[in-house]
């Protein structure tokens, strides 16, 4: 049965598999001190156009947000992120262990707009009780947002100038980023990403690694002393190299666009099988995470042919699925689930 | 040059990347729920004659020790560790975030003893101060230590006790335990050793894998709640069957003890042709890392032919070097540097 | 210019400063375990009806707070808290330094509902991604609220056997519970909610002592190693008989409802005054908060003569100013108010 | 019976009754924005001949200590202290609560010297494995030391100037700051050591106040937002006036100095006493806690009638007793201790 429940319930890119292989018994430094990371580094250097980023290695996306806020922040720092934002959801406290506040804010399909922090930080600048208030002092965003849809370029632009005027840092996360540069939707590369944020991380487990993720960090102010911090996070791999060497991979030839762009054509077909078929969504998502309405029997029924995951039960017997596809969803899989919509 | 710096210089073992490519577009849930996590959790409890055991996989060794003492422990609760255990050296503080003193006590041959936690027992539950002092819970260990050398069967019983009568859980790190199991001078098996603590781990980065640890859980008080803890700890892996891909293979028909071997085996070669030539040694180790004792212009003279790692500058310049083999240590490597050793 | 901003503009009651002076000189050991800290322990046992109830003294709110949450729940624990809870609002993070999220819900008069609590339990009990959201495991509320408000006995009886249905522990913040408990409006006493939840706090500070806060523990669970726990959040005063002293003069002869007495019989002259007037309010307070809508002029006439505390902007140009009393405020003071409000 | 026990084991100089009780009534605002605090700072500012000093008051040595160094390190820097400081033995962890580790040094007559700190930081930063080693980045020593020492006035040069060399705070824990300052021993003045160090803090409780601490910061880097810091660690005061009318009394007409010196006499004459006796002391101590090694009988012979604290058991059926006097040592005590010790 076919799995559109997420995009990680495969290993990854041949590529990746073979660069493994034939990589596997050469000897190297560990901790990430390696050629193939240095290559990988100068890579994703290039791909961003800024030389002057510093570049790490971190092995899943929970521990790459949980060390890049405790790089960025003193543990009395807050983080701005929507209601629905993974930190705020699906971390299980992590970002609060490290004594950070999750400032959990409304969200308009998914996002966080320039007027809304502006106006946050207006409220708590001006709060009489302010020095007993969680000192807010990034901007989480993710890029696509969790719920699949994308920040312009102009919203970005926006957000990162009020980030700067208030001395915020944007910090994006970037866990299903290829899916966000590789749709038609979006009006911006990695290059432009890179000067709009002061950090962001590069997704690799959703993207076609078989693991790990690439932080990228622009602002000086959150490089210092990122090894010894990340080592006291846990987040430091003995075997740095796989990642290096997984990344190099990743960022040659545009492997990383390649890969993800199956996702969205993939999606784009699904998306529009639905649409034919008079299905409502959640959100217009122009990335791999579509969420359809359906009456509950629709879900039960596409349950008994393909895995997908319940989203969110809604009133009159309905409830929003999603449907996620990835680098590995094959056009056979797809096909059958659009066969399948049709003629249902 | 051939490393013999650490045992984390190569890939894994012919047979993962095997079952990786074999397994690699099948479709899986994602966080550990899948059939290889299943079967490899099995193994292991076979392995531990425990099928009580909780088992859970972790992506590195640090990771592991942070995420286990905060499973077994609340943040005022402190850990025993010998002044050179590894959580007291080289986790950069990973114990101490989450609120825990690593209560360093002094070692004979990197080892604690039963009768020392007796008496550091004794000497708190007896002070005028105790209730501002740190209230130790743990005892900390490493099998192999982390200067090769091991303890006993009987060393580890009376420890055992100890730590019941006092109430502490007992924690063995098993970052190399493949090369403590099949070193000749260990007396006992894995299945002995589940029941000799509270917890402990088999290492898997250092033993043949790419990466992963795999945390034994025998004290039902240390199981509660282990997954939503492991995931604030960022500990949890989204495509968790790569670790039980591995640890399912490193399981099956004894591979994890075959391919140690080859650590032991290359060790005890080195060992003898160091001794032939009349070096002493900082201890005597019968696991894969050596600690030879040589003037400093031997050591520089080795360096110009192999990456060897400089462990402790000594009176009479003299200097300890770590020679560290692994299961991936060829024949041939040794074979040069024993003739390399005889010919000096 | 007479101060109504808050509970804590004054120093204590004279009988405290009588204890104080009486005992100076007296030597006692330190850290609580004095004779004064014994005999206020057991007049609170008695006026809770709960001979085995711990007792502990601690210097702040806040800390309190930290300190008891710290005991209760381990750092990957949730606390579920009104949106406009201290813990949530006025904190600045410190129950987050402890690891655990604050789970924000909204409130309905500054309140939780039984019905809330178990409707956000089965929801996240049945969320399929439940191992990756933060545990809740604990219930905080004020009594009274933030806003003035009062649970009454049936709302914490449902409440409190809702948090046992679902193992949350129920915290009741008691910062100004003397004027809780000494509002017509309360259909309980202290013994009463000695019995409706796992610990709560005797509101010291606001209530006519110079500082202190008296930790009350119901539930067996949450008095383990209580002392180490609090001595490593720095929450153990040295002199711990300060508090003590403070306490047993407190809870000699009801002292501690004749003081809080006062404000609430302030807060009544000052509340139907405005009454009278027109004004209206943001919510109807039994309790010596009073948080009336005025429009801005108004606002700012009264600032002139009196000191108060803007608590909300409004729209159409009006403003929610926060009334203050306490204790200590004056019949004189009162009276000059109320006389302000009348021939404004 | 009288204590010897410790120096907090009674109130408060009569001048802070007096202050307390003729501001009880007056209505100021709360957490530390009063006029008692800004008079308070003042004069420590003055005192300390550095108008630039941030000075904070906190209620208590643990809390103060907690709060300092989480102002002036991240969580992955660790501070370098004795085995027997205070942080390191009688906090209970509330340092590693931060995420700091303690790295615990021997110490000479209870002080680390600069030579010390420098041939650490060498071998740190010639440390291979740097990385994964906890970053020191902080001294903290106390004056007088644990045992009752003093730093001379070279000592602290000489240490501050390797401290600045290799870019650690040097904090000075003042606890019993009064007791250095006053004795005939100490060869400097706190104006002095305001500027042989980064911060410190005056000890308010064990010389003469109820409670209270006074945090004086001199480097700008340790100063940034200090109060949201604090709050978040639970360590603002809402009386925090409180602390501010102690702290002048306790500045004006040099009353610090004077009550401490009563201190220092008394102890002084205990020491002589014992001295002519023929008892040997663990340590020459010139401040006011004495540590006496006397046979076991006659500590029990002394229990029967005063109160001392027995430090430590030593060989030969010999045990060092801690004398320790205060501000309120009376000369009557005085003079029974010393003929009992004569007598005997």
């Amino acid at each position: 049965m076919h799995y559109f429940t997420s995009d990680y319930t495969t290993g990854c890119t041949p590529e990746i598999l073979e660069a493994l292989s034939a990589t596997n018994l050469e000897e190297t430094p560990g901790y990430g001190e390696d050629v193939y990371c240095e290559a990988a580094k100068a890579l994703i250097q290039k791909e961003c156009a800024r030389p002057d980023a510093d570049v790490y290695f971190l092995m899943a996306g929970t521990q790459t947000n949980l060390t890049i806020i405790a790089a960025a922040l003193r543990p009395f720092h807050g983080v701005y992120g929507t209601v629905r934002s993974h930190i705020n959801t699906h971390e299980a406290g992590a970002i609060e262990r490290g004594g950070h506040k999750v400032i959990a804010l409304p969200d308009v399909d998914g996002k966080l707009t320039a007027a809304q922090i502006a106006a946050e930080q207006e409220k708590y600048l001006h709060d009489p009780s302010r020095e007993h208030i969680v000192m807010p002092k990034m901007v989480y965003i993710s890029q696509p947002t969790e719920i699949g849809t994308l920040y312009s370029k102009q919203e970005l632009e926006d957000l990162y100038a009020v980030c700067k005027q208030y001395g915020l840092y944007l910090y994006i996360d970037g866990a299903r980023l290829g899916y966000g540069l590789t749709s038609p939707a979006c009006d911006f590369t990695m290059a432009d990403l890179a000067n709009l944020c002061d950090v962001f991380y590069i997704g690799g487990t959703k993207c076609g690694l078989l693991f790990g993720e690439a932080a990228v960090i622009l602002n000086p102010a959150v490089k210092e002393d990122f090894i010894p911090l990340a080592k006291q996070c846990g987040s430091i791999l003995a075997k740095g190299r796989l990642l290096g060497i997984q990344f190099e991979a990743m960022f040659t030839n545009g492997l990383y666009y390649k890969v993800c762009r199956q996702g969205i054509d993939t999606a784009m077909q699904i998306k529009a099988a639905l649409q034919q078929k008079g299905f409502e969504f959640l959100v217009d998502s122009p990335t791999n995470q579509q969420f359809v309405i359906v009456p509950r029997e629709v879900y039960e029924e596409i349950c008994k042919h393909f895995t997908v995951a319940l989203w969110e039960n809604l009133p009159d017997n309905k409830v929003a699925v999603r449907i996620c596809t990835s680098w590995s969803t094959s056009q056979d899989a797809v096909d059958k689930f659009c066969k399948f919509i049709k003629e249902m």
